[in-house]
């Protein structure tokens, strides 16, 4: 397994998706102060996937500088607010997802398929008989 | 702007890409020491979406339980490996970024356009004549 090109794949998708929630975070404060400039980074959105944050920015930047240093800024901001926090949620939410799932296979292992109790029974009875 | 909100759909987003890792290396090892499993595990991957990783390994569990275990195994494992390097790695990735486009907008703020430069250069060689 390699951990490092894991690693190096899950922090570009970590920091593409923070990249995206900044645009969210701009595009709702935008519709409440400029409802045009918002309809126009939305636009601007639609045509180009934030699933690639340094196309998007790349493509951004030939249109509008002010709002590339906008994304920048929060996106920094959001990385300072949630970054640390991650590794302990992921971890929780993981251990919580894996036990649910271990709980059900051991449940229908333990447990004895409807038909085989019904066919243990009638053996039962035959046996007192 | 919601830190909270940010921080948990980030979390169930690395949850679900560490999960689709997870899977990935499996298919890998499978294709080598099973190929017909393999094969089957793809077709699974492809019909259910891992972008959901929760549906996913819901959806295995009704076909392939043994997988479902292999898979939270392996992505326990993973997320062990990598999560603690995660917000120092996206930091710096980030700080990369923000200085390479910072460093574009300076330049092309601080650069008088060709066109500009050209009117200056006639205007000056018309005050010296």
């Amino acid at each position: 397994m390699n951990s490092k090109r894991v690693a190096q794949e899950t922090a570009k998708v970590l920091q593409d998706y923070l990249t995206y929630q900044a645009v969210r975070t701009i595009l709702d404060q935008l519709s409440e102060t400029n409802p045009t400039q918002a309809l126009w980074l939305r636009q601007f959105s639609q045509q180009h996937s934030l699933q690639n944050s340094e196309a998007y920015l790349e493509a951004l930047m030939a249109e509008r500088k002010d709002l590339v240093m906008r994304i920048m800024t929060v996106r920094e901001d959001l990385a300072e607010r949630v970054l640390d926090f991650l590794p302990e949620m992921v971890r929780s939410g993981m251990e919580e997802s894996n036990l649910y799932y271990r709980c059900q296979i051991l449940e229908r292992l333990t447990q004895t398929p409807p038909e085989d109790q019904e066919n243990q029974e009638s053996d039962d009875s035959n046996a007192t008989e």
